[in-house]
C-alpha cells in the first residue's frame, strides 16, 4: 500500500478506529505512566501464513506519534512462520500500549486475508483460471482488504459500484433484454468502462457475446453449460464464473476455461492470522 | 440497536460505507433505468443461525431513501433457517440495487457472529461461567460487533481503552508492582470504573485481591491454579478467564469456577452468516 | 442526477457550498426579518442555452428548509432561451434568499457547461467520433461537472485516477516500454478496467495494439498520422484524439476516423449561463 | 495566501479535491511503479498571464507527500509568458504523476481569474474607480477566487452572507422602507459591519444617505442618474455600481464617480490560464 | 436562532456534542427500557432570569428523535422566575433521558449569558452608551454565545478574526504607524468592513482619526482622557472603550460619551442559570 | 493532558475552534504583515489561581505552525500569582497573533474550572470525602474540562451516558423497581462498568444494598438521614452524596461519611482566570 494510497484512502480510516478506541484517553496507560518513557516491542507470528498490513500496522502508530519506528523483518506478502519475529517497534511505551490493539486488528485481519486467498489461489496453480475477489468485504475495510486479495495473491474485481458496469437480471429486465442493455450501458458509462453481464443459460450467452459485452458472467451453469458458454464466447469476451471454490471443485471449475472465479469469501470468512506483540520493555 | 445508538454511533459509518461502495454514481443502475419505479425484493436467508443486525440492514436502505419501508418477519436473536424468508423490502427499486451490497455486508458480518457467539456460549450452558468479547474486532465495525455479541448471548468486556481499565504485565512494571498498580488506578479512573488486573500466578492473585481489584483475570494458568485461584480470591473480586473455549474444554474451563471467559474470535474470526436479497420485482 | 447519486456525492458538497457563504448566519435576512414569510420567486433564463443543473438548485433550498417546493417548467438537457421561465421557488422568503446565490452559482456554472458542450458537440454531428471530458474540472465540482457534459451531450472519461488506467510517457518509460507498460497495467490493475496508452507515433501505435491495449491516445499527431494510426489499429482498440476542437478542425479530426475526441475547455473554460432569481413576492 | 489560512481554510478543501481525483489508488502510477524514485518535472507557462496560486499548487504536493520541495521562479501577481519556466517540482515521481492534475486544475483557474481581473482593472486605470468581485464564486473555492481576484489587482466585496449587509429590494420591502431598513440592519448587525443597500432611483438614493448608509449601490442606473446620485451622496457614503464593465463602457462608468464597479464575471466566467507541467524525468 | 443558522452553523455542534455524550449507547436506558415508551416532561425554571437557548433546547431532542414535541410557554428574552413551567417536552422517554444533559447544557449557559448581559445592560440604561460582547467566547460555543449576548441586549463586536479589523499596537508597530495601518487595512481588506484601530494616549487618538479610522478604541485611559479623546473624535467615527464595567464605573464610563463599552466576562465568566427537567412520566 | 489524548480527543476540537475564529483569514494581520517575522511574546497571569491547559494552550499554536516553540516555567496543577510570567511562546509574528485568541479562551476556562475545583477540594480536606464532577459540562468541552477537574484536585464522574450506569427514577420506574434495575443493569451493561443507582429514602438504600448495587447516591437526602444510610450501607457500595457544597455545609456533609460529593458548578459556573500574552515583540 504506497504512501499516496495511505494518505488519502486510508489514514481516516485508521485514525476513526484509534477513535473508536480511545473515546477519551486510555485510561489505564495513563493511571500508572505519567510521563513518556521509551521501550520496544516485538511482533512475533503466532501462526503460520501470508502476511499483508505491515505499511497500515505500521501507521496505526505513525498516527499517534510520528516518533514512532518500526523496523521490519519481513515483507508484505512474504510466508511467515509461527514463532517468526516479523518488527520491532520503538517508541514511547505509552504510544505503544495505547495503539496495539488497533494495529494488530488490522495486521491479523489482512493476514488472514492474504493467507485465505493464497491458500485458494493455490487450488488454479496451473490453469489460467484467476482468482477474483467481490464487493462482499466488511464495511469501511475495502481499500484493505481488497488490498490483502492482491497481496495474497488473487486479482481485483471492480472496486465499486462506480467504477464497473455489471448488469444483473433485475438490470437486463429493466433494460428489455440482454442486447438492450448492453447497449445502454455502453452508451452511459464512461468509455474506459468494460461492460460486464450475467447470463444464466446459453441463450443469454450468445445474446451478450453478440452485443459486444466485455465480460460475460456464467451463473450457476452446470461444468457442461460453462464450457459450452466459454466455446461459444471464443475468446470475444472475457469469462467470469461466480461460485464457491473447493478443494474438490477446482480443478472441475478451471477445467471449462473460464477466465475467473470470484469468491466472496475471500473477504468475509476468513479467519484472522494469529499475530501478537510480546516483550515489551524500556530501552 | 436502539434509534438513539443508530442515530449517534452508526448512521456516520453506513453512510461512509455506502460512499465506498457508491463514490460518485451506481453506474449500472443510472444507465438502464433513469427514472424511479417501485419495487419489492425479499431477503432469504440460506444457512441456519442466529439473525443480528436487522435494525441496521433497514437503515441502509432508510438513509438512501426515507421513502423506503422493510417489513420484517423476523427480529434480532431468532433463530433462522435455509430457505426462511426474514423480510420484505419496498422502494425504489434503484435504490433497492444501489444498497443490496452494502445492506449484506452488516447483516452477514452480524449475523455470522452471533451464530458464533451463540454456538459457543452454549458450550457453557448449565455452568454459572458466562462468555466475553474482547476489543479484537474489525476497525470500525466495533458497535456493529459489540452489539451482535450480545444478541447471540455473549456479555460484553470493556468498550475500548477510555471506558475500562486492565491493568497488564507493563502497567504493573511501570506502577512498580501489583499493588501500586491497583492504587494508581483508583486515584485516576473515574470512580465508575473497575479495575481489573492481570495476573500470572497465584502471588499475583494473592496480591490483587489484597490491594482491592474489582477483577481479577488468569491469564495462561493451569486449570488447577485457577482452581485455587477462584478459591482464594473467595468472591472479593469476579474472575476472568482470558483463552481459548473449545467443545474439549469448555466443562473445564467452566468448572474452574470462573465468572467469565473471554474470546476473541467471536468478532475476529466468525464466519458470514449467508443471506441474501432474491425476487426483486416491480410492484 | 440521481437521488442515490445525490445523498451520497452532492450532498455533503452543497452543504460545505452553502456553510462557505452562510457562516455564522445571513445578517441582512436576520436583520429585517424576524419571523418565517411565505414566498415565492421566479427562474428566469436570461441567455440562449442548455439547461443542467436543475435538481442540484432544488437540493440547495431543500437542503436549507425541507418544507421548500421547487415547481419546474423544464428539465435538464433543455434548450432555454433568454427570457424563459424557467421554474417557481416557494417557501419561506428568509430561505429564499439565503440560497440563492449558492444554488444559482450551481445552475449557472453546469447550464454553461452543458451549453458549451454542446456546441462542440455540434460540431462532430453526422460523425461517428464522440466528444470526451477531461480531469481538468474545477476541484470539488468534479460530480456536477462531469454530469454536465453528459447532459450537453458529451461522454464521459475517467472519473479518476481511480477508475481509469492511462499509461502516459512517463509511465512508459519507467515500465521500459510499451509492452510493458500494458502488460503490468492488465495485471495489476481490477480486471473491469480498459487499459488506455497514449503514443507519440506510429511505431508506439503498433507496439500497443500488438500489446492487447483496449484503447490508444493518438497524442499530438498529424491528420495524415492519426488516419494512418486508425487503419494500423484496425479496430482491434478504440482511439482517442487528445486535442483542441474547433470549428476550423472539427471535420479533419472527425476524418481521422478516431472514435473519440477528448476537450479538457468543456469543464476548464466554459463560461457560465445567465439564468437569475426575479420576483421575489409573499404569497 | 499564507500559511494560516492555507491550514485552516485550504487545506482541508485541497485535501478533498486530492480525495476526489484518487478515491482507491492512482492505479496507473501503482501498476507501473511500485518503488518510491526521485525525480523532478517543470512548471512552464503556455500562455501569456498573471499567476495566482502557486503556495495552492506547491500545497497540493506537500499534503501528498511532505518531503516534495517546489522551487518558484516567479511569484504570485508577476506577468508570465508562454514559454517561460516557472517552477521545478522535485520529489517522488509517483506523488508527482498522482498531484499532477489537481495542483494543476488550481493553478490555471486561480491564473485565469488573476489574468481576467487583470484585464478589467486596466479598463479603469488612471480613475479612482475600483473593480470588485461578488459572490458569485464557484462552489468550495470562495477562498482561492478571492484571492486570485486580489492578486490579479481587484478588490474583495464581502465574503460571504456572515460578513457583510447588503439590503436588497426584498430586505427594503421587508422593512418597509429605506430608513427602516438601514435602522434595523444598525441595530442587529455587529457594530463592525457598514450598512450596504441598493438603491434603483434618485429618490432612494436621497432616502439612503439620510438614513446613515454607508455604502450606497446603484442599480440599473442610466449614466445621467449614476452621475447625479453621485453627487447627491456627496461623500456622505461610499458608491457602487453593479454592472458589466466592457472596453467600451469603461471610462464613463467610472466618469459618473462610483467608487467601486463590481463584477461577476471575474470569478465566474474567466477562462484558464493554460499551464502545465512538463519534461518529468528521475533524479 | 432561525432555522437556516440552526441547520448551518449549530447542527453539527449540536450532534458533536450529542456524540461526546453517548459515544456507543446510553447504557442505563438500554438496559431498562427495551421499547419506545411516549412519555412527557417539563422544563422548569429554577432561578430568576433571561432565557436564551429554547431553540437549541428543541433541537437537541429533534436532532435526537424528529418525532420528539416541544411546546414552549415563553420564548428567548423573556424573564423567567424560579418556579416557573417554561416548556413541555414530549417524545419517547428514552429520548428524552439520553438527551437531557445536552439539552440542558446548552440552554443553562446561554440563559445565564443573557442574565448576566441584562444585568450589565441594565447600568447603562439611560445613557447612549451600548454594551459589546468580545471574542472571549468558550471554544466552539461562539455562534450561541453570541447569540446569547443579543437576546440579553447587548449588541455584537465581530464574530471573528475574518470579519472584523482591529489594529492594535503590533500592527501598528508592523505597519509603522497609525497612519500606515489604517490606510494598509482600507486598501487589503474587503471593502465592506470598518478599520478599527486601538489609541493609547491622545496623539493616537488624533492620528486615527486623521487616517480616517472607523472605529477608535480607547484601550485604558483615564476618565478624563477619554472624554478628550471623545470631544477630539467629534463624530468623526464611533469609539469603544474596553473595560470592566461594574455596578460602581458604570455611569462614569458613559459619562465620557463613548459609544460602545466592550466586556468580556459576558461570555467567559457568566454563571449559569439553573433549570431542569421535571416530572418525567409516561403519556 | 497526554499526548495521544490529545492528537486523537482534542485536537479536532481545537482545530475547529480556531476556524470558528478564522473562517477567510485573520484580515487585520494579514493587511499589515505580509511576510513571516520571528517574535516572542509573554504569557503572565494576572490573577492568583491554579493553571491548567498548558499543553492545550501551546497545542494551539503547534496546531497554527509546527514551527512554534513554547518554553514554560510553570506547569498545570502549579498555583500561579499575578504578575508571574507563566511561558514565553516564539515563532512568526502573525501565527502569534492568529492563535492568541483561542489559546487563551482555552487556558483561561480551563485554569478558572481548576481554581474553583482547589477552592471547594480544600473545604473538604482532613475528611476522607472528595469531591466529584458531573456531566454539566460546555458542550464540545467535556474533554478539557474533565482533565482542569482532576488538575484542580477533584475526581472524575463517569465521563458519559456510554461509560457509566446511574440509575435515576426513571429508570427505577421503567424497571419496575431498584431490584429489578439493578439486575438488568447487571445484565446489560459491559461486566467492567459499576452500577450506581439513585436513592431518596431509606427504603430505596436499604433495597439498593440489597440488590448488590455498586454505589449508591444519597439524593436529597437531611444530614441526619444521609448518616443512617452510610450506617445502613457499611462499605458494601460506595456513596455519594449529589449536593451544593459550599463554605457553610462542608463540614456537615463530610460528617455523614459519604465518599464523594459531586458538584456541577466545577464546570458549570467557574469564572476564568485572567491570564494574557504582553510583550509582543520581534526577535
Amino acid at each position: 500500500m504506497n504512501d499516496v494510497t495511505m494518505n488519502l484512502c486510508a489514514d481516516h480510516l485508521i485514525r476513526q478506529a484509534l477513535s473508536e478506541d480511545i473515546t477519551s484517553e486510555d485510561i489505564t496507560t495513563n493511571a500508572v505512566m505519567r510521563e513518556a518513557k521509551r521501550g520496544e516491542v516485538e511482533l512475533i507470528c503466532k501462526q503460520d501464513g501470508i502476511v499483508a498490513g505491515l505499511p497500515v500496522f505500521e501507521r496505526v502508530f505513525i498516527l499517534l506519534d510520528e516518533m514512532t519506528e518500526v523496523e521490519f523483518y519481513c515483507q508484505d506478502g512474504d510466508e511467515v512462520r509461527s514463532g517468526q519475529r516479523m518488527a520491532t517497534v520503538r517508541g514511547d511505551i505509552r504510544v505503544l500500549l495505547s495503539g496495539e490493539r488497533t494495529a494488530l486488528n488490522y495486521l491479523q485481519r489482512m493476514s488472514g486475508i492474504a493467507t485465505y486467498t493464497h491458500s485458494v489461489a493455490a487450488l488454479l496453480n496451473g490453469t489460467k483460471t484467476r482468482l477474483l475477489d467481490t464487493r462482499k468485504t466488511t464495511p469501511n475495510m475495502r481499500v484493505f482488504e481488497k488490498y490483502a486479495v492482491r497481496v495474497g495473491g488473487g486479482s481485483n474485481h471492480r472496486y465499486n459500484l462506480s467504477d464497473g458496469v455489471l448488469l444483473k437480471d433485475n438490470h437486463i429486465g429493466a433494460a428489455g433484454g440482454v442486447a438492450a442493455a448492453v447497449r445502454m450501458a455502453k452508451e452511459y458509462a464512461p468509455f474506459v468502462r468494460k461492460i460486464e453481464i450475467e447470463t444464466e443459460n446459453l441463450d443469454m450467452v450468445r445474446e451478450a457475446v453478440e452485443a459486444g459485452a466485455d465480460i460475460i458472467m456464467l451463473d450457476n451453469m452446470s461444468k457442461e453449460d460453462m464450457t459450452e458458454a466459454v466455446r461459444i464466447i471464443g475468446g470475444r469476451a472475457e469469462t467470469e464464473c461466480s461460485g464457491n471454490v473447493t478443494v474438490e471443485n477446482a480443478a472441475d471449475l478451471a477445467a471449462t476455461g473460464v477466465d475467473y472465479i470470484s469468491c466472496g469469501a475471500l473477504t468475509h470468512s476468513a479467519p484472522i492470522l494469529d499475530i501478537s506483540l510480546k516483550n515489551l520493555h524500556a530501552v
